[in-house]
């Protein structure tokens, strides 16, 4: 057998064959291909990509030669075999994102991941420009993670109709839904790629509720087979991660709990790489058990940031807040926070341990908000969100844990928390002119920066003395001290949205 | 007998008997007088005065002919008779404040009252030039009660000597807890009169844990004896509000949660006229228990004012939050948010059908900090708060109601609140550029005023067309509408901190 293609290390491996397009070929035909790398064998689910052509697609994880062979009820698509060679990742891959220290993400190469993703539901379902546009906006934005829906958007603002529809059409113009339209699953995959290209994570919403194209309503063995089929189709592109829904709770009369799980559980049938998986809430008092553990990560909906780090001890997983609410001017509570709202929450959940999900609600003449359909940008937060993301990148390296696990109540009220060494400290709209408590315990020599996280500015700041400390009441003649608050204090200039980060000064 | 002196409804009648000054008569001597309207009978305590001087102080709640009779276990204080006649009120004088129409307060002849609080814990300790400073400030601040401690303080910027101990000092200087120093509760009592005089309620602090003087360590007996007391002296004044203490919970270990409910019980015996009676916490996470009967209403101490709603339905009674942090910039994080941010708190609180609690600590270099000391107020907020105080006083009679209790899920995160056909809503960090939902939903004529929070305008706005609201997915083909939200809608400036009023036009 001879050495095959050469992939690099989590690119995509992909092999065509000619079938069957007779009949139902998503419904009648299997493939599947066993991927063996020595002893090892990874299972890889095929699919049909119309025209008589059907394909395998494989994501190695692993450097060194690889062979397969495939498995089909058909028998011109049974028993191919096949090589590859596996090389190094190509420059600017690090692989997959996977759960990394409990609370927090990492690629496979071992870089750390910090999520600042943002949502456009419905980008790949406008026209072609708008997409080029969003696509253009994405390269020069702080993000590196989109939510984006398989399924289009029927919603205020939302009355297009979509690119392409999903399933194909029958002689009634009535959509099969047996049927994947594959120019629809083509386009879509060539948008996740597109977002690969770019480094960015596709945080792919499998079923929501805001519809009128009746997808809604696919029976629960449809919603199977639709699973199975993307993600036999995308499973492959690095940058996939799988969002059951958006908004689950509001489909709980068609979709119960017991289905959700179910349909996780195709995920992990026909998903070799084991992409992250996660579900969306709606009401903020109604959570999927992300305990379960087919859950990667938790997925919340909820604007009141301060919980944080007790959602986090709560689930014991890592947590990211997709809509803490957007910025904008929408008459929904929903999308029409302040972008100084929304850049304070982003400080606060990751102040408090968790990640944020950026959104963008402005009214626009021509009904073309970023949250649903992309374009550009309008706002002030994502510079800021940009700014904020930087600042975690050079500075931490494990994930950032609350400082109120350190048990002050302070924190309860501030925000903190430290990598190491690292600490930082985000006063919102608390506004001391003197502080000391979370700052270190020990005296040396560290680099203080006070940070504007409105200005995006950095200033250096100096040791200063501790402030004035509360003595405890006297009792029994003696005076109780209190507990040692830091071993300096920090000046500060007295107004909202200021954060200092802490340093130890590296012996050179 | 005779008429007797003429005294105004609500105001005090009081009596002064020579008796024996040796021995130790705030223990040897007891007093208590019987007043007679028909055949109702209240009792009434006394208490000695100093220098051989013993008075009964009663305050009248029903005009007409009084007549009473004094028994003491001291033949020269005992069968003492007199009368007064019970004039109607002064001008000016509305009686004590009671709860009304379950969540909210009223004065004892129908006015309604809406606290509108702040803080100066010792004000009465500080030099006498800086007292006359802080009723000079409170004459022209928009303040209608005062917390303020019987105690001195001790704490961080709260270092001097009170102005008079709350005891007698014996030969060894030290004090004796079975003898309190008349000249101190002298003063304490002419302060309340000064806030009665200026319509201020004074919500009297009877313990508290910020102490060196070891009046945390008076016994159980003494407490007692001190709480007996005082509200002897200080019952008749009708503008006395009971709060038990500032921070219970940090006291828990002199004075157990029992030893809280006798305190409650002593205030009973030996208050007439049954004035608000509550006890102030210290974590967020430890409340007493207000749902107890002799607890008036529910006092707290919390930032997290988006729960007011949840937790005024789960107490059952008026909520007032009196530590929702303070404007301030000192290093303890519940005194230094900004004043935008005390302003929007108590918005937010009113708008979820609770009161708040004002408070400033800005460092001074001479350490005079409105929230301990008193003198004058440097923020910005007061100016605010008195003009949501103007507005509630101009639009509001039996109180507001939340607008989350009919089920809206918008009022979880946007704040409004009605009175009868008044409605208010209170968007905060929210910027729509236009509404509807918690609008009427009879269309009629309505004067509808946009309200700048901060810039403190009031702009009359005109009705406008329903913003585009959101569909219900499509199932069985039939498109479900949703409930509708209004109707008419508004269009506001799209920035924060922005209010509207609602209010029909009444016919003229």
């Amino acid at each position: 057998m001879t050495a095959g293609e050469r992939i690099p290390l989590w690119d995509i491996f992909e092999v065509a064959f000619a079938g069957p397009s007779d009949g139902n070929p998503f419904v009648d035909v299997t493939l599947s291909a066993t991927f063996a790398f020595g002893n090892r064998e990874v299972r890889v689910t095929g699919f049909y990509d119309g025209g008589g052509t059907y394909r395998l697609r494989f994501m190695p994880d692993t450097q060194g030669n690889w062979t397969y062979v495939t498995t089909s009820n058909v028998s011109v698509l049974d028993g191919h075999k096949g090589a590859l060679t596996c090389d190094p990742p190509a420059s600017g891959s690090h692989g997959p994102v996977r759960v990394r220290n409990t609370f927090h993400f990492g690629y496979a190469d071992g870089t750390p991941y910090f999520p600042f993703g943002t949502t456009c539901y419905a980008w790949t379902h406008q026209p072609e420009t708008l997409q080029t546009q969003t696509i253009d906006t994405l390269k020069n934005a702080p993000f590196n993670k989109v939510r984006m829906g398989v399924f289009p958007k029927h919603y205020i603002y939302n009355e297009n109709e979509p690119l392409h529809s999903l399933f194909e059409r029958g002689p009634d113009q009535v959509e099969d839904f047996t049927k994947p339209n594959v120019v629809a699953f083509q386009h879509f995959e060539r948008q996740v790629k597109a977002l690969m290209d770019l480094g960015i994570e596709a945080d792919i919403i499998l079923f929501h509720p805001y519809d009128r194209w009746h997808y809604c309503d696919l029976s629960h063995e449809q919603d199977i087979a639709y699973v199975s089929y993307l993600v036999a189709r995308l499973s492959a592109y690095r940058n996939v991660w799988w969002s059951l829904a958006n908004e689950f709770d509001f489909l709980l009369d068609v979709k119960p709990v017991e289905h959700w799980d179910r349909l996780f559980h195709t995920i992990e049938a026909h998903d070799p790489n084991r992409h992250l998986m996660s579900i969306h809430n709606g009401e903020v008092t109604v959570m999927f058990d992300h305990r379960k553990p087919w859950v990667s990560h938790v997925c919340v909906q909820n604007w009141d940031v301060k919980r944080t780090d007790q959602w986090r001890r709560e689930w014991g997983k890592p947590l990211v807040n997709d809509e803490l609410e957007y910025e904008g001017d929408i008459p929904r509570p929903w999308g029409n926070i302040s972008a100084r709202e929304l850049v304070h929450r982003f400080w606060i959940t990751l102040m408090r341990g968790g990640y944020a999900g950026h959104g963008e609600t402005y009214l626009h003449p021509e009904d073309i908000l970023w949250w649903a359909k992309g374009g550009v940008l309008h706002g002030e937060s994502a510079a800021r969100i940009g700014f904020l993301r930087q600042l975690v990148e050079d500075s931490v390296t494990e994930g950032l844990t609350p400082l109120s696990e350190d048990g002050r109540w302070e924190f309860s009220r501030v925000s903190g928390a430290r990598d190491g060494t690292v600490r930082f400290l985000y006063f919102g709209e608390h506004q001391p002119r003197e502080w000391a408590v979370g700052l270190p315990l020990e005296d040396g020599d560290y680099e203080i920066d006070l940070i504007d996280t409105w200005e995006m500015t950095v200033t250096r700041l100096d040791k200063a003395a501790l402030p004035a400390s509360p003595a405890l009441r006297q009792r029994g003649g003696a005076m109780a001290g209190g507990e040692p608050e830091a071993a300096f204090g920090v000046k500060l200039p007295g107004k909202p949205y200021q954060a200092v980060r802490i340093r130890p000064v590296r012996a050179t």
